[in-house]
């Protein structure tokens, strides 16, 4: 079994609580081999890191930040389904929303902010496929939702 | 097996003919134990109960309704693909896309009328991932487009 | 196994190099018995085939094409993964994000040409759950975004 639970305290990063579903569902299901975990938002503790557009409220920078945080929520979902993130085999999906500026295309420059925390913590594991998306609306406003499927043993 | 049928009856709940792609696709595919269904709007026979943007058009509660519906219709072609619900496992995952006037945040609160249809149906084994997200445009102005994946047994 | 190659040669199609990925991430990953494939758009060589929205810069015909080379290029993806395509077993999900003027609502329309060219290639094998959706902004202006699950033997 791999150590990604050291890893992820050697960078300093710390899997927060998941935040509290705001709605009827629940954080992650496990199904077989895959675990899918539900839609996050760059939620820390009770705040949010960053509301808006990106491209007009946000910049890029700030939207990959806001990424990594949603990632950062998603693996917190997953560890609260499986028990430990070194049950993770691997990453297998991620799909990021990112709510846009009219004309705003930079989608996967945000969406890496998701991407490369996965690689930093998993390695070659956490390489996955992607979709960065555009989108109009977000609920309460948040500037991006990631979705990931992971993968275990 | 679990009676989920006769607790779609009890509620008074009727799950329709599953409508007519409109498109070059299927109601539904199994791979393994999976099961993925199409996106689904708010049809009802031959009429879309609602249409237009929630937030403008309609308001939560009417999108609430739509999302009750889509989700019934995604019911329906699980039911075409594996002959009863009886088999369902588990619902794994429910994405809702909610078409959004400018401005728009309450997207969990709409989708809640498909999640809360799961679990007065299948109970805990209704519990699922989700992700409920805004978007400008769906199919024929439709409201809401519900995609589900269940497991079964 | 299924000679899908062949299948492809006789129809005249060439399946591309899988464009670059633009960001942290891969073109497809396997899990268990299926590959999901990340997001692709109209891209030919270093061109895009069409850029724009769908219904004002892009005539629903002209979608249709960019949906079809967007599909193309997630076979790319799949065939990197896996060797040869006639390894599949189904496709099994097909989902497309259509970049929409505003009040454009025929999105099943133009992802149709993802469904027919997969089903040119695959016959009944091809035959997928879909999602035609819309959406305001997609990366790089790109028109059309396809994602795609099949399921190998």
């Amino acid at each position: 079994m791999n150590n990604y639970e050291g890893r992820i305290e050697e960078l300093g990063i710390k899997i927060p609580e998941p935040p509290e579903p705001v709605g009827s569902y629940i954080p992650a299901r496990k199904a077989g081999d895959l675990i899918f975990c539900s839609g996050q938002g760059p939620k820390k503790g009770d705040k949010f890191v960053h509301l808006g557009k990106v491209g007009s409220d946000l910049t890029v920078e700030e939207g990959y930040e806001a990424a990594r945080v949603s990632a950062l929520n998603c693996l917190a979902e997953i560890k609260t389904e499986i028990g430990s993130l070194n049950k993770i085999d691997k990453i297998v999906k991620v799909r990021g929303f990112v709510s846009s500026a009219a004309g705003f295309g930079g989608q996967p420059s945000v969406v890496n902010g998701a991407s490369e925390l996965l690689i930093e913590i998993f390695g070659d594991s956490g390489k996955h496929a992607r979709a960065a998306l555009g989108t109009s609306e977000l609920p309460g406003n948040i500037p991006i939702e990631v979705e990931m499927i992971a993968s275990i043993g």
